[in-house]
C-alpha cells in the first residue's frame, strides 16, 4: 500500500485541516468536533447538514457552501459520526427555522443521526431526516437495511439546498427531499477495491481481467461479477438496470451523474459519458442535466457509478444548475 | 490493463464526444479538427490558445470558457496536435485584437505550435506563444530540451485569461506571460506509472514500497528513486527543492497548488496540502492562494505535484481568484 498519509490514526484530522486550509474563504472547523461549518451568511434558511464516514471525499465537507449543506459531519473513514458529533452539528447550526439531516442509507449512520436528531428535539430544536437509498444494485447490505445510499445523494444536496436557499420551510423541505429520493437511482460498477488505509490491503479481490457491478462505496459485494468489458458495454449494463427500475418512456426528462470513484481518470469518465449519452440517445429520453467529476468517491477505488434524476418537477433542473459556492460542485 | 474506454483508436474522438456534451453550454468542438472553443463572447479580447497531446484532463480543455482560454488543441495521447490543427484553432478564434500561445515546453509542441504560428502570420494574423518550463525536477528530458512544462501551465492560463479579459493587448500579453513563467515552479512525485492504452503496460515500473520524485506527466524519469515516504516527508523533499529554486525569505507571499496526477484520491491531496501548509508556515511565507484537485493528469498515475507562485505582481492574487466560467476551474 503507497498512500500518502502519515499515520492512520491521524487521517481524518490531517485531512480536515488541509481541505479547510485550502478553504478558508469557504468553511471552518468546528473546534470541538469533525464538523465543517459554512461562513455564509444561512440565518434567512433552514440548515441543511449531511455527513457520515469520511473515505468519501470531497463528499460531504466539499459540498458545504451558500446553496448546498450548512455543515458536514465527517466519521473516521468508512465509520459514522457518533451522535455527540452530528447533535454538535445541530447545535452549530440552529437557527428558528430549524435542521435537516441527509443521510445515506447505512445502519449506523441512521442509528446515530436519529439519535442526535432526539437529543436535539429534547433541547426543542426542530429536526427532520431524510434518507438516501438511490443505489439500485442491490436490497440489504453488509451495513444497510433496504438499498444503499450513494452518489445521489450529492443531488439530494444540490436540490434542497436550492429550495432551503428559495425559502422553503422545514417541512415542505422534508416532504419534497422523500419525493426527490425516489426520482434518484444510482449504479456502479468497479474494476478494483480500495484499500483502507488501516488495513492496508483492499477490501476485496479482483483480477486482472475481472471487475463487479454493483459494488457499494464501502465495498459490499455487488450482484454480478464478470469479464472486463469495453464502456460502452459497461454503460449497455448500468443503462438497462436503470431503465428496469425507471421504467421511462421516450420523450422523458432526466438527469445523469457519471461519478469517478477515486482513481478513475476524468478521460474514462469522458469516454463513459458518451456511451451514456449515446445509448439514451437510442432511448428516446431528454437530457437536460449532465454532470461528471469525483464527487461520492470510495478511497482508491477504480470504478465509476451513473446516477439518474427523474425530472418530475422541472424546477429541479433550475436546482441543479443554480449557481453555488462550495469547494466541490462547480 | 483495465481501463474504461472502447477501441483504443477512438478515445480522443470518444473523450471528446463525452467532454462536450456534458460542457453543451460551454464550448463546442471544431467539426475538422479536435479543438475545443468557447461559446461565450470574446470579439473583445486576445485569444488565447493552449492544448498538446491529451491524456493531462481536464487540461486543456477543461479550462476553455469565459475567463480563461479562448480554445484547446487536442493531440492523440502524449502526442501534439499537428500545426494544421493548431493553425484551425487560431482562425477559429481570430480577431482583430491577435492570438497567444500557450505552450509546455516539450520539443514536439514547440515545433508544431511555431509552424502553426508561422502559417498564421502567412495569413496575417498576429500571432504570440509563451512557452512554459515550471518542472524544476530535470534539465532536459525525454521529450524535452531544458525544462518541462507541467501544472505551473494551470496558472499561466488563469492569469493571463484574466488580463486578457480586463483587455491587455497582445504584446503586454506575451511580456506578462514570459514574466508569470517565471515565477512558477513545479515538482512532482509518482507512487505508480501511467499506463498508455495503446500500449498496454505501465511506462515505467517502481515496486510496492518505491516512489519516484521529479517524474514528468508522460512519465518521463524524475531525479531520484527511493523507498516510500509519509506525507510530510513527501512534502518536505518537494519544498526544499522549490526554495532552492526560488531562494525566498520569511515574509514573500506565495501562491500554491497540489495537483493529483490521476489517480491520488482527494483525501490524500488534502493530507498532503496540510503538511505543506506546515512546511510553508515554518518558513514564514505569506500563502494568499491555494488549490488542490486534478488539473494537470498523466492519465492513471499515481502521485502528486506541488506548484507555487511567487507573487512579484499582486494582481496575479486577484487573477487567480477571479471568477471564470470553464469545466474544469471552479
Amino acid at each position: 500500500m503507497k498512500k500518502i498519509i502519515n499515520h492512520t490514526d491521524d487521517i481524518l484530522q490531517e485531512m480536515l485541516r488541509g481541505f479547510c486550509y485550502e478553504n478558508d474563504e469557504l468553511v471552518y472547523k468546528l473546534d470541538s468536533a469533525e464538523v465543517i461549518v459554512t461562513k455564509s451568511e444561512h440565518d434567512d434558511r433552514v440548515s441543511l447538514i449531511s455527513g457520515g464516514g469520511s473515505g468519501h471525499e470531497p463528499a460531504h465537507a466539499g459540498f458545504v457552501g451558500d446553496g448546498m449543506l450548512t455543515a458536514a459531519v465527517c466519521g473516521e473513514i468508512f465509520t459514522s459520526p457518533t451522535p455527540d458529533q452530528i447533535l454538535e452539528a445541530i447545535t452549530s447550526v440552529k437557527n428558528d427555522k430549524g435542521v435537516l439531516l441527509i443521510v445515506k442509507n447505512y445502519s449506523g449512520d441512521i442509528m446515530n443521526f436519529e439519535m442526535a436528531q432526539e437529543l436535539a428535539a429534547d433541547e426543542g430544536i426542530d429536526v427532520e431526516m431524510v434518507v438516501v437509498n438511490d443505489d439500485i444494485a442491490v436490497e440489504d447490505s453488509t451495513y444497510t437495511t433496504g438499498r444503499r445510499g450513494v452518489a445521489g445523494t450529492v443531488f439530494v444536496h444540490k436540490i434542497l439546498g436550492y429550495y432551503a436557499a428559495q425559502g422553503m420551510d422545514l417541512k415542505s423541505l422534508k416532504v419534497m427531499g422523500d419525493k426527490l429520493v425516489k426520482d434518484i437511482k444510482t449504479i456502479g460498477v468497479a474494476l478494483d477495491a480500495a484499500t483502507v488505509p488501516a488495513v492496508g490491503k483492499k477490501g476485496f479481490e479482483l483480477n486482472d481481467q475481472e471487475i463487479e457491478f454493483g459494488v457499494g462505496i464501502h465495498g459490499e459485494p455487488g450482484y454480478h461479477r464478470t469479464a472486463m468489458k469495453p464502456s460502452h458495454e459497461l454503460a449497455q449494463e448500468m443503462v438497462q438496470k436503470l431503465k428496469k427500475e425507471f421504467t421511462w418512456s421516450p420523450g422523458d426528462t432526466y438527469g445523469i451523474l457519471v461519478n469517478g470513484l477515486g482513481a478513475t481518470p476524468y478521460m474514462e469518465q469522458y469516454i463513459f459519458m458518451n456511451d451514456v449519452r449515446s445509448l439514451l440517445e437510442q432511448e428516446g429520453l431528454n437530457i437536460e442535466f449532465k454532470k461528471s467529476g469525483n464527487l461520492m468517491t470510495s478511497l482508491d477505488m477504480e470504478g465509476i457509478s451513473l446516477t439518474m434524476i427523474r425530472f418530475n418537477n422541472r424546477e429541479w433542473i433550475s436546482a441543479l444548475k443554480s449557481d453555488v459556492n462550495t469547494a466541490a460542485w462547480r
